[in-house]
């Protein structure tokens, strides 16, 4: 079993080691110090040596940050996560709410004159550090980067990961890391005979065809890398390299200990560096600006955009996982129809039903994120994980949300069905229909070449708009190709503004939230591609579906659809019962034909 | 009669003029000269005396420049003008397609090593400039802000507009200039003690209540403001002020020649300008930096955000001058219809008309831009303006697109409606029937306060986008209260990021041009207010129609649209005989009964 239900944190250890904190803050000369939920690598898990604000404050949130003054402890979370952070951490800590309450403003009402701040410089990007520095400009406040304090007082930190990495073989990846560096390398050329300094782990794995088992949910390696403009690699990990990988990665890709890059970076000489402020560790630009031999360039991480546009073996592998999952999720909601009117089930109880119904894949590298499983009032909390102490019973006409998603050799999926439990009001099946209208709307829409994700979300909220209603998270999120299940840089929301190109996977998920009663979202995977020429041969693109799962036909109110809409829920249902037929037998198939018999 | 049809401009005027300028150049010991189209306030419109590209190089379009160099002058244009072009200026000139080609690339292939350019100061902001510099930086050609050298060859150049202002009374403007002046300098003061330097002519007007005559279709004067933290503003314009405006303005505005700005910042101690560089010419800029007691900021013009949110005085003007500016559009689009099938009427015989109209109302101060009327053909012109040499007769099966408004005291209009002479074909009524719902898609729709117009854009073109095809303008653009018809920052294209507020005014026109053939456009003004809370209590907008005059029953198939859109377009004809009725008798009152009449 990937997922685990245990509470991993005790609010009552937060007092004695905040209190250790402050003694190192004080003995390093400081008034206080940043514990941000971030690894030198800005992903969206860390490792568990890397768990830092957990270990210190008891809050296990994906996203969030620690200010610690001597005397006040600030945890800033987001919208997500003011309710966890309550149960979470002990009252010594003083939950704040980000980003309405900005860190700057709090540290200038929190610190007196003069104030000086640590904070461990590989944690918080050149970005972050830049804004935060400018915010403060006006006070007298300053920042110090110093080696991380939390390290020094957390005696038992686990190591950082050191695993094997394995090859991503060229029948999965559609091109040889050796075309991908070369054309990188090119680029990198043209631009101004610049370096990349790489330092996401999903760039540098697409990168060398390499994937890793560093952190959980994300098969990859951690680590930096710098491309040359020759296309030549120099690979800074712990991780381990058989033989194989090292006559995979060749004689152009040159490994060195993680530890080794400042040295590297010192001793370069009369180079351009770019660097990725979004990503990049500020301790890195630090290394770089102590060289006075070397010149910084601002870039894009150069392979953000090239790894989102996925070639065709890899939208081939895509469809392939697809059929693969779908047929498990078809098992799991045949088990699922089948058993829990009775009543008996608890929400652990579903999620380990489902992960063994992907297990039996036998291809199952992994779950690609903690299923997220509500009944009734927990499906309103957008990011709801069960734990044994919240873990409740799924009742009969309640909504069940059921967000999960598998991590295949061929293909990383995500998917949301929201199914009733018994029967439905005429009230979920309304909100429920204008959510599926909004999904349908993205799924349906053909655009010209320019438009981004900030253009087109809205056609995904406008059947709730219509009603004033709304839900407060992006409409979509790319995906990657056996690589993170949160991919930049295309989107569908309001912050989505990079164009969409072909060969970018989107997730399409609207929803609707009613606090304290019920949630409802609905999620597909869907593919940019090149539509044919239309009257005037215009370069229009599409998307195509690649999840194929029945939706709960019991939950739509076709009165409200429109003739376009009916014939897509229709189209939609024969095909799912064409590609995902063949998979299933037995009862499943049985409930299969019957989930996709026409409105 | 405001519309005139010569045309204005000769291409054999050019040759000579440009070998003028050119002489001028080398005595300046330069390489080449900037010609923009825009004068120091970059508005929409140029007095005559700062129309010199017109003069220079014959194109009359309301955008672009000429980039004279010693062996090409490059007329930079954008899509909309790149036949006309070739059309207006002699074979001197080299049409250059703008942005594709960009300025800065243009010159470093075209000028020797050091080349150096002049440009007039007060025609570009320092936004422009920052950016050609920045472009211009791994070259080593140079800038240099000198004398316009266009007026020193420009011996009967018409002089600077000097007009009287009038008074734009409380009851139209809905709030005191001492109020606006004052709060808008409180946020000022809080902003960090800043004076802010205003150039564009409709903010100061606003700011000051008062308009003018200098520019025509934009009432509006010309000129530069101060405005301190006190509320005190220093007004420097050629505009004449009679003892009513000097008793309107009263103490705390103080009125200079307009000459007189520079020697005032120079002078200046001790103080903090701000300066928003998308407007103030970069001439301001290098008098600030010349005076070391001052600081300089950007910051955006404080007008335009208060200017663009119309308080419930000018809302209630809009729509009064809506009402009657559709009374006169319904007279014209009766008499339209019982003159034009008879195949005699020329455009200008129909421009000429509508104007008639208009003026019958006995309230039109000006048509608030020059009227785009274009037969078959024509009507794909996105920007046509039929002149003496255009001019066509309207053929029966034609479709006719008008777009024309109207500057009331009370408020501004712009309206599109596009008619069919005769019979529509089947693709006439598809293509006009998809616009259509583009148009009610937009004006339908209800969104969380945070949304902007590069969100909402795509809900106007999906039906068009749905068999793949477009439009290449944007859906609208903000509309000002008796002031300039296109007025920022709102908009409705993918370049609008302003989030809309109560109270902005907006144009609503998806179209569709078939090059060649026809144009269809159907352009409503709408209006941003607060909705009635819905289930979850939401802070929702919508827009409120101001526009009430028939769409042409006769292009639209029923058969493409909702029930939804059906029951739309039965309300805005029901709407649209109670407001338009009671204005009008007779012939027009049948057809407009008759054009009301549900599907």
């Amino acid at each position: 079993m990937f997922q685990t239900f245990e509470t991993t944190s005790r609010p009552q250890d937060g007092p004695p080691r905040l209190a250790s904190l402050r003694a190192q803050i004080s003995q390093a000369g400081l008034n206080g110090f940043l514990v941000p939920r971030a690894d030198p690598h800005q992903g969206e898990y860390v490792a568990d040596h890397d768990a830092r604000l957990a270990w210190l404050t008891g809050f296990t949130g994906s996203a969030g940050f620690a200010a610690v003054l001597q005397d006040i402890a600030g945890v800033f979370v987001d919208g997500r996560y003011r309710l966890q952070v309550h149960d979470q951490v002990a009252d010594v800590y003083t939950p704040v709410d980000w980003p309405d309450v900005q860190l700057a403003d709090w540290l200038v009402q929190h610190l007196p004159e003069g104030g000086r701040i640590g904070y461990d410089p590989w944690l918080h990007t050149t970005a972050q550090i830049k804004e935060l520095t400018s915010s403060l400009a006006t006070s007298n406040i300053t920042l110090h980067p110093v080696d991380n304090l939390v390290d020094g007082i957390w005696t038992d930190q686990p190591p950082r990961p050191k695993n094997p990495m394995r090859v991503h073989p060229e029948n999965r990846a559609g091109e040889p890391h050796s075309q991908k560096r070369n054309r990188l390398g090119v680029a990198l050329e043209k631009a101004g005979k610049r370096c990349a300094i790489i330092s996401l782990p999903d760039s540098i794995c697409w990168l060398l065809n390499i994937r890793g088992t560093d952190i959980p949910r994300n098969p990859i390696v951690q680590g930096f890398a710098i491309l040359d403009t020759t296309g030549e690699v120099h690979l800074f990990t712990d991780a381990t390299a058989e033989p194989e990988v090292r006559d995979h990665l060749g004689e152009h890709v040159h490994i060195h200990p993680r530890d080794a890059l400042p040295d590297h970076l010192k001793d370069a000489e009369r180079r351009t560096y770019q660097v990725d402020p979004k990503s990049t560790p500020q301790a890195i630009l630090h290394v770089l600006q102590d060289n006075q031999s070397v010149t910084i360039v601002e870039g894009d991480d150069p392979c953000i955009l090239p790894k989102a546009c996925k070639n065709n073996t890899e939208i081939e592998g895509a469809r392939a996982a697809h059929i693969r999952d779908g047929a498990a999720m078809v098992r799991f909601l045949a088990w699922l129809d089948a058993t829990t009117p009775a009543g008996h089930l608890t929400e652990i109880d579903v999620v380990t039903q489902l992960e063994g119904f992907r297990r039996e894949t036998n291809q199952l590298c992994d779950i690609s994120f903690e299923t997220i499983c509500g009944a009734g009032e927990h499906g309103a909390i957008v990011h709801y994980r069960v734990t044994q102490d919240s873990n409740r019973k799924v009742q009969p006409d309640q909504l069940l949300l059921v967000d999960s998603g598998g991590q295949y050799l061929d293909g990383t999926t995500d998917i949301t069905r929201t199914v009733i439990v018994g029967t439905p009001t005429a009230e979920h099946r309304d909100r429920y229909t204008r959510v599926l209208q909004g999904m349908i709307a993205v799924s349906r829409t053909q655009f010209p070449r320019g438009v981004a994700g900030n253009h087109l979300d809205a056609l995904a909220r406008a059947p709730l708009w219509a009603e004033g209603m709304d839900y407060d998270h992006g409409t979509g999120h790319g995906v990657g190709a056996y690589l993170s299940v949160h991919e930049g840089p295309q989107g569908l929301s309001r912050r989505a503004t990079t164009p969409f190109q072909e060969g970018m996977i989107v997730s399409n998920e609207p929803g609707y939230y009613k606090a304290g009663a019920y949630g409802i979202r609905i999620e597909n995977l869907i593919v940019v591609t090149k539509t044919p020429t239309g009257p005037d041969a215009r370069d229009m693109l599409a998307f195509e579906t690649l999840t194929y799962v029945p939706l709960d036909k019991r939950l739509i109110d076709a009165e409200l659809l429109s003739p376009a809409e009916r014939q897509w829920i229709d189209a939609y249902h024969a095909k799912t019962l064409d590609l995902i037929g063949p998979q299933v037998d037995g009862d499943a198939l049985t409930w299969l034909q019957s989930a996709c018999a026409p409105l």
